[in-house]
């Protein structure tokens, strides 16, 4: 079944490698020569397929017809490896229901461990931009599988001895197939990656505030001074966002459990057995070690990606608040001389090409460009989660590579931060409490002392003559020195008052 | 302490042309002839304001500085009852804990209460595009429940003698009561309004699934016809996205039964005693009957507004949901003679000025315009709550004026939706019937029997020949008659086999 | 004609005052009671109307039909001008066509006129979220004028003497006519008032350009102290983006400038004289003083609105340009003590309702929040211009509805923040030059001297010895005092060397 | 200079298996085995670098501290290749200006050469999310072409004989190199990519109009049958889109092609001589054969990057155009048998991994979801637009990232497109025939002839009793049917009356 493109003889001559590197390079195929192919078949006929990969011909099909965006745009590994996890609980499944035969059930099962392993990652050539329902996808899981599983079982490539599509593919569909890895994917990327990494990320914030917790400084509302806080205060604040981020995120994995396996083409479970789908999810649930349960309702689970959207809402609103975390404490450590200055920025890397000596709030400025990313990727699945017609939603491998993208670049970029601002992230204590002594918000502690228009005429004539609040006070005569000393405490200003 | 613009003896009946003019442009005050104005002053100094409002220096401040975007953009009128209720409960609180004297308190309750039952509405012209702490709503709150309260003691306008800062706003801040009637006036219209009407639209979709559970139908994917489904199935996809919808609504009002309130100023609670926070929350709660709780953490509710990006992020997917609801429903109801046609839509109005008796999917055109805009206010919300700086996000009018109106559209284009276009919609049962009936997909029964590859043959041979499937099989061989009319049975296609 | 709702004997009785209040405020007529209709007739029958209104039964039956979103929601009144405009232009082509009589011609065009000048706008009582066309607010429209038309002929409301479909939207569809009133109103409101603005703004901050010439500050980048440049440098940038601004806006008027007039139902101009576009296109010019041209391709311009989302577009670029400038001199006016603190904003308002004495950048916050609402418009804009289906587009009014509210957003916060903020925004010299003077970035002059990396061990010990750069300079030997004066001076750093 | 990691000795060859595997993970250094090390230095001290790569220490720290979402977002080719144009060109104009030695500067154009034909792209391993201003970029291509150079020069890598800061970066700064390469990279891929393939797409629309131009079909308004046209006509439409798009791209380049080079840091022109701006972009528009200029204002050009957003807009606006016509083929396309069915998309590849002799509509899938994507974009673009700080806006990488990658996807989906779906779409005359003799709307055409309403009431009569127009017409006796024969033409309906 091997034969060279250019050599009917079936005779190989060729330098594999080049093939090789040329395809893990950039999958361009374009200009390759002398090498060999096999011919594979389908619904359409036969077509040439590179002889040292594993897909059939709707994979080189799909790979032919779709040359967008490139390397950067291919299937996510994610989805890969979900395939092979779906594939081998499939075969379980249809196995213990007696349609599929134990001996091959027992090596699409290998092969599939190898795909949910990463193993064969380089047999899936294909990119998001094809067709929106993610069926060459499933038939580059069917086909890479079948093949794999022909040749552990002593059979020819191409031979569909393992059949894609009867065995590897029995009792599903691509709607049903690849919703189900889109939820497999997002769920252990999130339980798995993300949220030990927001926690990380939480535990460092925590640290900070103990360290924080006894340095008195001005507050800050409209970017103008306020009244005071702790340093540990302000970062309990931003303490609770990420706790509420881990939740709103853990939140969305509800909806995320629910697997569209079983409902086939169109949702009514079409042929497959009773069972099937219930069986199928407790598979999963094995195989990944996290909890999932067949969808109840499997037209919405395939016509709808609303969990999709629900997930990329919770990551949108978290990275609300990292943006604001990292923008907070950028500003803070702005300076050294000329800006705000309260914090002390690590110094990772030289932060100028012209200016010598200058150090950038770098690690808070990939943080910033991450979460802008991901509002924008909300934005993508938001459109392409509306529209779903009918039957099915065409925008699944476009809504699962950005949901993706966005948990890979809010885990990566916590970490990052974590270690690289944050851990090492001083306070300038100096510099913190020149800034709380010259504040003039101070005087809020005589509202109830002198009444809120009193006050008022105090901030304003230090203000204006640029004296001290005290020295205001006195010269105003609304109350005595003492009085000033003992009501204007900034430590008593940072709590109710018993 | 009534006097004219123009003259300063006090004498008033000058009419103000240019004001009145402009203020009945931008706040339609309705019934103003004659205009008297009285001074009202704050920490600035004097003012005039219109004589038959209630409030004060800063309101009419913020009316004259801010003419940005005219009466469309007024603070929206939930957020002004929930002042309403918020100032009562802390005016009962305060008196409670005996700072605020029990006959001023009295008053300020009565104020408030009207305040919050929206009988002082007219007296709050301020728009969102103010300052972003919304400080001067909050004022403008406290100086309107401060003159009706002095009304109500029979004093004088303007006196102070119930002090706007020193009585209506003790123990708070701008920065925690705005941030708390953001949440007060979501999850009061969220609890009250939408959710209910998603139920009825739920209901109503049900109800749909019930009567027409035993259309058998063709179903569709990527708009290709494709294996049968009933068309109450079909519409149990809807009544699931909408049932999650619901669900993912309600788990959004659990950040939002946090208030601030109790903050002050940036979080700390300075100038509130101890137990403030709560037993404001608890006063919130029995007059709203909802249940709201102390925020736990006051720095972030008052410097970032996750709660409100995480209830628009449910809002969004809700609109995802709703979009491809009504979608469907009007391609479905394309034609009446070239489109889908299975459904038949009411007509409630002419569909066209020049084309004669054409009626169109108005309702569904009004529900996808509605979702859109949910879509673009959710990108507004996201941004402006992304950009809390230090102690205080300053977007707090701009994302509870997005929030409410994406309550208010999506509360009111269900109910529309459901009235107008649901409950009358029927099926085009022989339309439904003659695609059934005609389509090729119900080749995928044979799958099982034949296999994938011969059944494509039959299903392509029937398409290329324009005959039937049956035609097509039994041209091809691969089956008898019997055969056929035993597997071919759409009504047997849509579920799992047993 | 005329009858009461409960009193069939015609006998009116009723106090119209209330109603017609009532619809001023809040056009929920549901609890009217005893007031005066008459009947108005359409294709699908009779309804009421209320007496005082010119519209008919198209316009009922929607505005009973879509309740959605209030008043907020009510079409906005520069397209119910261009609806005068255009039915007076198609009026007078008809006219000279010879297709429309000419007394009833001339009735139209009176009654137009009084749309086009806004006296008419409480008869245009409906929504935006309507049909997607817009149809019944072409009927609208029609309706109105129709009826005022009659009036001045001296016939009876409702006679359809001078008839709304075939006379005043004679050669006209839906499908055209609210496309080309799109254009219109974008067109008028960008020309007359928001491009006028924005040369106000460029020009208030050229001024300051001028005033801050001589002003060298600190530069700063990464939110780090970076080289010096003027301050008048600074806002030269603002200059720069506003000016491109203008050029962006100006530049989108060309797509909008087309018309779609003439298509009539799908684009064909069915129903049209040859000619009829072109010159109702003059005509339009005529009126308003602004050049149009009739669009090329009729089925783009009634089918896709693309020239809407440039525009919109371009206002998102002007967004971008705007929240820039409004943030920068917010954070650069920070303080008064504690913050950046190089500009002083003028103090229009008490700052805070719990600190007395504050002042803050409330114009700054209004414009930033102008700009995110203008943005999630465009998010609105762009996924409503990616809809349209066959031969029409039905997100109309939305889209329109979104543009002109960014329009105006940005019309009138460009003038309030020229009035409120720039024009008497002041530098702060003192401290400026504190700044300058302790920056560590003018060692950045040392560069062409003595080497990168020799300037960033200077830079560097200064920093960490807290000492000025001369003293690290000659601490480290290597310059001596003479040549750090003649080479470090600020002045001399803000240009290219000649 | 060469020396392990773990041995200070300088004594290679110890495998440092951590390390390789990083790399090999995250930028697939192919080949790397058995590695050594040698030393870069920087301002930073002394750090490892790969021994077969000519990227220096700065790199190198930059790759170690920013390990955020691995090969998919590393910085985009094209702007790799601007790097090594704009190198070339500053080296040309600081040799001429006498500032830079002629033998370094031979070096440095040649190795600058090498990265601009991307042949050393393999040494530029960085991710867009690393520190905003790309300055670590900047630096990767100071530090590959230094040592690339001292290569050429027979020198030692990492003895900086070529200065990575003082000879590649002579006279530049990392922000203005950045902004400059973004615009390069951007103007270069519109110019030369998108824009001919913009061109080709438009060239195949407008062959299927003329193929098209004599085939009547049914119009379709609200997804409801209207009056026809050909479909040729509505294939004009497209056309107009897409040649509105590109004049829309077109007119971006305007504000793409003034370059911030000269601006060096803070946009004063520090350390550059007098007219070293012009002549860069003089340079640059040789090596490019693309007209480049100077931007006038480079305040401007390093703190904002509106000329992007814009582009982006551009962008935008024409994935609405694509996103509606892929959108419309495919429901134009839909059936076979029970959908619109008036065009024939040819079939590429199965369409279903369970449905047999499906055929979906994969390229507009394709298409469609690209054009999502890029409204993506356009968001993540807008909001970091909006996000310039001072003298620098710290979000460069991601904004040229999105942009390119929208450049990119919409030029290879509108290539994707029409070779795999345009060229071979056919018309299904039959069914367009059925579709046109079967529809109601044909009435419109009586309009002038018998009013409206009577129209209205031929059409409605049709529609109830399910007859032809023409036997509703002669059954309500409003017209002869030799006045219908004569008047009701569908090819008389597709243009204005002369």
């Amino acid at each position: 079944m091997i034969r060279s493109v250019f050599n009917s003889s079936g005779k190989a001559s060729v330098k594999v490698a080049l093939l090789r590197n040329n395809l893990r390079r950039n999958m361009s195929a374009s200009a390759i020569t002398n090498q060999e192919f096999r011919v594979e078949t389908d619904s359409f006929g036969e077509i040439n397929v590179p002889a040292d990969r594993y897909w059939g011909a709707q994979t080189q099909r799909s790979f032919q017809n779709f040359k967008i965006g490139g390397d950067r745009e291919k299937i996510p590994e994610p989805v890969v490896r979900a395939f092979g996890i779906l594939k081998k609980s499939a075969a379980t499944v249809n196995e213990n229901l007696g349609t599929l035969d134990k001996s091959i059930a027992a090596k699409i099962k290998l092969a599939a461990d190898e795909v949910a392993e990463g193993k064969l990652s380089d047999h899936f050539p294909l990119v998001v931009f094809q067709t929106g329902s993610g069926t060459q996808s499933n038939m580059n899981a069917n086909e890479v599988i079948s093949n794999r599983a022909i040749e552990l079982l002593g059979g020819e490539l191409g031979s569909k001895q393992v059949h894609p599509n009867n065995h590897v593919n029995q009792s599903q569909s691509s709607n049903d197939t690849f919703p189900t890895v889109m939820h497999i994917a997002a769920t252990t990327e999130i339980a798995n990656k993300l949220i030990p990494e927001l926690q990380n990320l939480k535990d460092a914030l925590q640290h900070k505030v103990e360290e924080f917790s006894s340095i008195v400084k001005i507050g800050r509302t409209h970017l103008q001074d306020a009244t005071p806080l702790t340093l540990g205060q302000e970062f309990s604040g931003y303490v609770q966002q990420v706790e509420n981020g881990i939740q709103r995120v853990q939140s969305s994995l509800y909806h995320l459990h629910f697997l569209a396996q079983g409902g086939t083409a169109v949702g009514t479970g079409l042929n497959t057995k009773v069972g099937f789908d219930k069986l199928v999810a407790e598979e999963v649930s094995k195989e990944t070690g996290l909890h999932f349960e067949t969808a109840p309702n499997k037209f919405e689970a395939l016509a709808a990606h609303d969990a999709i959207v629900e997930a990329s809402g919770a990551l949108n609103t978290l990275a609300c608040s990292l943006f604001k975390i990292a923008q907070d404490i950028r500003y803070l450590g702005s300076g050294p001389r000329c800006g705000y200055g309260e914090l002390i920025l690590p110094a990772n890397e030289p932060g100028s090409s012209i200016m010598p000596g200058k150090v950038n709030p770098t690690q808070n400025e990939a943080m910033t460009q991450v979460c802008v990313q991901v509002m924008g990727n909300n934005s993508t699945i938001t459109f392409a989660g509306s529209q779903g017609q009918f039957e099915l939603n065409v925008y699944k491998p476009l809504m699962i590579s950005n949901l993706l993208s966005s948990i890979r670049l809010l885990t990566d970029a916590s970490k990052s931060f974590r270690i690289h601002c944050l851990n090492d992230l001083k306070a300038n204590k100096d510099k913190i409490d020149e800034n709380l002594n010259k504040s003039l918000m101070l005087v809020t502690a005589l509202n109830p002392k002198i009444g809120y228009d009193a006050a008022a005429k105090v901030a304003k004539n230090a203000h204006h003559k640029n004296i001290t609040l005290k020295e205001s006070a006195l010269e105003l005569g609304v109350l005595t020195e003492k009085e000033f000393d003992e009501w204007v405490i900034p430590e008593n200003m940072i709590s109710p008052k018993p």
